[in-house]
């Protein structure tokens, strides 16, 4: 099944405790699409400015991604990000964001996307993020990140969109900002306690928590000892989750934990490189390969 | 098989975010022979003074802990220490340390302890822990604890004892520690180049890793919505592995991955309540049923 993302298409610039990279292609949107690509069609809504290089859309297209909808903005910049990594390369600082055309981004999505039964919307402002879903037709299943600014400064409008949505995923520490609750296994469930089916807690180097009506569960992330850059982890995550699901068209327990599992597997290579420098070399024999490790380190 | 542990016995003072206890029983010894006493016949080897209650001791004894080794210092008191978790209840600071009668522990093992097989040193000064190890003669498998001050204070000792070693039990920071690298699948590894046939890097809330020329894997913690003091509950992971370990009488590749997940199961028992309150509520079968939940949680 085709999937369908709506998020952020940024250049980055990165410190590292060791490098350095500058204006390099990332953004929410990209990560996921990307990570998605190796399991299902993905469809692509974003917005960019002039100084976009053509050969970053080439890399998404090559990879069979849908770009109708990444708009290039007339006389427009960029989102720009850049960061910084603390030793441990687990936590950050933003030392700078220019929004650009990001600030006013009001996506309308095209006709042929509308129809697309798996929806995830990258973070964003939930009001955003609800005008999107309110132009999809039938979605199947609709999934969105969020992050701790929309949590203090929309939270109505998150809570809105909460009882719309699926499944949600979003961090540790925004999990206990959006519950007040430090203890993230009741923190999960108190999430979706406000409306959506999931609720997926990312933990960065930790892994990922799992909670429904159905189940609870925890999955460590993949043992690299290769971590050069994080960025773009959670979404290349959430893009291998979202990517297995709309392959099988199917949202069972069972799929889902699996999901999770692709998603962890897919980050793990994400990090290994800046940008998508890693993902550019791999297949989906090598994620299977690894999918096939991790689950086996998993047995006991 | 039995298993002899070598450590602290304590009275701890525990405050957390909502509740506080006053010298409750404590230590490394103690919470390492309880998880085991699950899984096999144990025997404890430390020092404590006259204020030491004696149904402490019973408890212990009410397991079937053979406490012939747990020495009574005349005149002298036990080691005390006091700490306070932070609201996350994965940190914590020391607010006060009595080492008492532990400051000058020099065990001398009784003679029928000095032909037990599976041996584990609680963390103790490595000089300590070598002087210990002389006095056993055939074992099968010898695991030690460490901390950051040995780190500091005696690496010398410490890395001639991690040649000496089947396996190592320390926690993530520790790990950077002593290998001056903030990756823990590269330090994991650095420390089993140090000469222990295996090392198992403990990381609180996020659970376990391992590391062996055969396998490197990560265990998630026990996923529990009731976190109330997680004080010994690397201690009590320990115990769970050895004791399984232990009873087995095999340290294969399989075994030593159950026995990990064993550890994280008795480890989320512990933390339910202050110092052994909920291990005192629980049987081989509740250990049982979380460990095959715990399985089914990692399966897919």
């Amino acid at each position: 099944m085709p999937l369908l993302v709506v998020g952020s298409v940024a250049l980055d610039s990165v410190e590292t405790p060791t490098q350095r990279r500058d204006n390099v292609l990332g953004g929410s949107a990209t990560y996921f699409s990307y990570a998605a690509s190796y399991f299902t069609s993905v469809r692509v809504v974003g917005v960019v400015g002039e100084d976009f290089p053509s050969e970053h859309t080439a890399l998404l297209a090559g990879r069979g991604i849908d770009t109708e909808g990444l708009h290039v903005m007339p006389g427009g910049k960029t989102f720009r990000w850049t960061g910084k990594y603390l030793p441990n390369m687990n936590d950050r600082e933003t030392l700078e964001v220019h929004l650009n055309v990001f600030e006013h981004f009001d996506p309308v999505l095209p006709d042929s996307y509308r129809r697309c039964r798996y929806l995830f919307l990258a973070n964003g402002s939930p009001k955003v993020q609800m005008k999107v879903l309110n132009q999809v037709t039938k979605p199947a299943l609709v999934v969105a990140d969020t992050m701790d600014l929309w949590i203090n400064i929309q939270r109505d409008d998150l809570m809105a969109l909460l009882k719309r949505l699926d499944g949600i995923v979003l961090n540790d520490s925004e999990a206990r900002l959006l519950t007040d609750d430090e203890n993230l296994v009741r923190a999960g469930r108190a999430v979706q306690r406000m409306g959506p089916k999931f609720v997926v807690i990312k933990k960065g180097e930790h892994g990922a928590m799992f909670f429904s009506e159905e189940q609870t569960f925890v999955l460590p992330a993949y043992p690299t000892s290769q971590v050069v850059d994080p960025t773009g982890a959670g979404d290349s995550f959430a893009g291998g989750m979202m990517g297995h699901l709309a392959s099988r068209d199917r949202v069972d327990a069972q799929t889902l934990k699996e999901a999770l599992a692709y998603g962890v597997v897919v980050a793990s290579f994400n990090v290994e490189d800046f940008s998508l420098e890693r993902m550019k070399q791999i297949g989906k024999p090598e994620i299977d390969k690894r999918f096939a490790e991790y689950r086996q380190m998993l047995s006991f």
